[in-house]
Parts: structure tokens; C-alpha cells; sequence
């Protein structure tokens, strides 16, 4: 297979919608949709080392608990919850884009970076959008006074017992990697 | 927060971008841009009940291994390394989704699903779409026979210690929710 060019079909700053024309297994020509947050989808340009965004998993050190945020997601017409995270600024570092999301978010103190994963895929059939997963320590106590206006967000700390209960609450809305850590927490213990 | 309306921004057959009219929590009138595989997009319809496609992590029972595949993704312009997955048809259940995409993609046989988690989202901040993780046992012989025409796939059985391996390979692609698995799966021996 091979990706041949692209068409972008839509005129949005922040999202758009890409056609990429392609070269199936047997030579046929198809094509394939796919929304972006680059002006140049990543099939074309080629740039896959910096990653869209973080995800943090925050180990709060005085507590012993994992963070979570529970947020309002437009997508979703309703409050999500997941791990703190955010868009990388351009030139920004990870670790800067960690400390600036947790302190925004959850209003607390980056300690220390225990793991930074490699750029993995969201969504790899209908999107290019990559994050990475960074694991770390913080501490302090929790505030949405640094929230920006579009952002509503309240800080839960869980204990592995309370992760299991919430996991268990009906219709309650994960974001899908917190789903699976928090599973992954509560069978093992560790994260 | 609340969302008000929403307008479509492309014609694409598979995948829109919509930008949804919603009022901030200060009562300001705001826009999102979102991509969906609705012609309604979910925040507008309030239809959260069936997710778009399912997530299979097949376990193989005879050889004791978690089952991979290795597929390219056009999104990607290149080979990604993920869980067999697919959207589930219109009428269809999520175990008879389950089998099929199972059947198309690696060859193998559902021999028990046993665990359906809830829907939860691939990345709420720039889309709806929503799966379902599926944890299931399988048996018989990997074969790529059945895979579609766009579909260019390769098994892959491994266990914890190849799974530990393939996770420190540079520059291999993984979706984020096969990255979080396999991890889980290294670290702890459950999944």
C-alpha cells in the first residue's frame, strides 16, 4: 500500500477533515478519510516524533491516590473522566507541557517524572492524533483556579478501592486510556 | 456548559467534521470542532448507547498468547500494531461484531467472549467515537484468507515476554489502547 496525495475538505482552525488518496494492496486507487489537527496530515509530511498531546497519570504523593479529572467534553454533551492532559505547545517540551496541563488542571505540583512513553495513536483508523503517556509524582492540593474559561474541571483522587467503584458506576463517561489504566490498576495494583 | 447546535462542515461517505454551537460556563457563546462518524453527531442526538466498533483482546488458548495484528494504516502511511478491531454494522450485536472481525482479520475462532467492557471514548476532545474493549478466548490457526480488499494485515501471537520485547522496538506504531494493554500485561501478567 501506498499514500499518494491529499486533499483537506474542510477550513477549521483547530481540526479538519482530509481525503488521502492511496494505492491499495492490489494497485487499485482508494481513498481514505481522515481528520487532522495538523494543516498537513502526518501520512503526507512524514512528522511523527513530536506527539499532539500528553496524557498525565499523576501519582499523588502525600495521599497515595491516582488523579483523575472529571471535565465537560462538548463532544460528549457531558462531563468525561480521564487524566489530566493537553496539547503540546509548539517548541514546548513534554515535561513543560506536563507541569503547565497538571498545574492548569488539577492545581498541583509536578515532583517528578517517573516515564515518558512513545508517541502512540488515538484513533489510527480515522485520525493521525498521537499522545504520549507520561507517568508521574506530584503533590499539593487540588484547585481549578488556574481553569481556563472554556474549561470545567473537578480534581477526584481514587484509591485502588475507589477506582474499582467508580469503574463500576453506570453510564458514566471514560476517556478510553483511563478506562484501561484504572482496569489495569485495580486487577494489579499497579499502573 | 451546553451544547446548542451544530453544522456540518464536509460531505465525506465515512467520517464529517462538525462544529457544535455551545455556551461556556460563563454563559458565552463558544464553538468545538469535532470529526464524527454520525450524519448527527452524538452530543446532538444524545445516542450514546452502542458504540461505534469493538476491541477485541483475543486470547489464544491453545498457544497461551495475546493476539496482535500488524496492519497499515493509511492515517499512518505505515504498519501499526494494534488489537483485531472493526465498527460494528448497523442491526448487528457486539458479540456477532466480535466474531466477525475476529474471523476477517486474523482467521482465528471466538471460542468465549468473556468479559464486554462499557463504551468509552478514543479521544473526547476532537471526536465521538466510541468502542468497546472485548476480551474474549479464540483458537485455531492465524490466516490472513479472509481479510478485505483494502485490508493489509499479519498476525501476531505473543506472549508476556515477547509482548515485553515488541513494546522496546524503536519506532514501531502502536494504537494507544494495544499500548496500554500490552503494557498492563509486561508489568502485571493480567490483561
Amino acid at each position: 500500500m501506498r499514500v499518494k496525495s491529499f486533499k483537506k475538505k474542510s477550513r477549521s482552525d483547530w481540526l479538519n477533515l482530509f481525503e488521502i488518496a492511496y494505492e491499495d494492496k492490489a494497485g487499485g486507487d482508494r481513498s481514505w478519510q481522515l481528520a487532522s489537527r495538523r494543516q498537513t496530515p502526518r501520512c503526507i509530511s512524514g512528522d511523527f516524533d513530536i506527539p499532539d498531546a500528553v496524557v498525565i497519570v499523576p501519582y499523588h504523593f502525600s495521599s497515595g491516590k491516582l488523579v483523575l479529572i472529571k471535565e465537560y467534553r462538548v463532544p460528549l454533551a457531558d462531563y468525561q473522566y480521564g487524566f489530566p492532559a493537553g496539547l503540546i505547545d509548539p517548541g514546548e517540551t513534554i515535561e513543560s507541557a506536563v507541569e503547565r496541563e497538571l498545574r492548569e488542571e488539577t492545581g498541583l505540583t509536578l515532583e517528578r517524572v517517573k516515564r515518558i512513553g512513545p508517541p502512540i495513536y488515538s484513533s489510527p483508523g480515522m485520525s493521525d492524533e498521537s499522545i504520549c503517556m507520561v507517568y508521574v509524582e506530584c503533590d499539593g492540593t487540588p484547585s481549578n483556579e488556574a481553569n481556563e474559561g472554556t474549561e470545567d474541571i473537578s480534581v477526584i483522587m481514587v484509591s485502588k478501592t475507589e477506582a474499582a467503584a467508580l469503574l463500576n458506576v453506570k453510564d458514566v463517561k471514560f476517556d478510553a486510556k483511563a478506562w484501561l489504566t484504572l482496569s489495569a490498576y485495580v486487577q494489579s495494583g499497579s499502573f
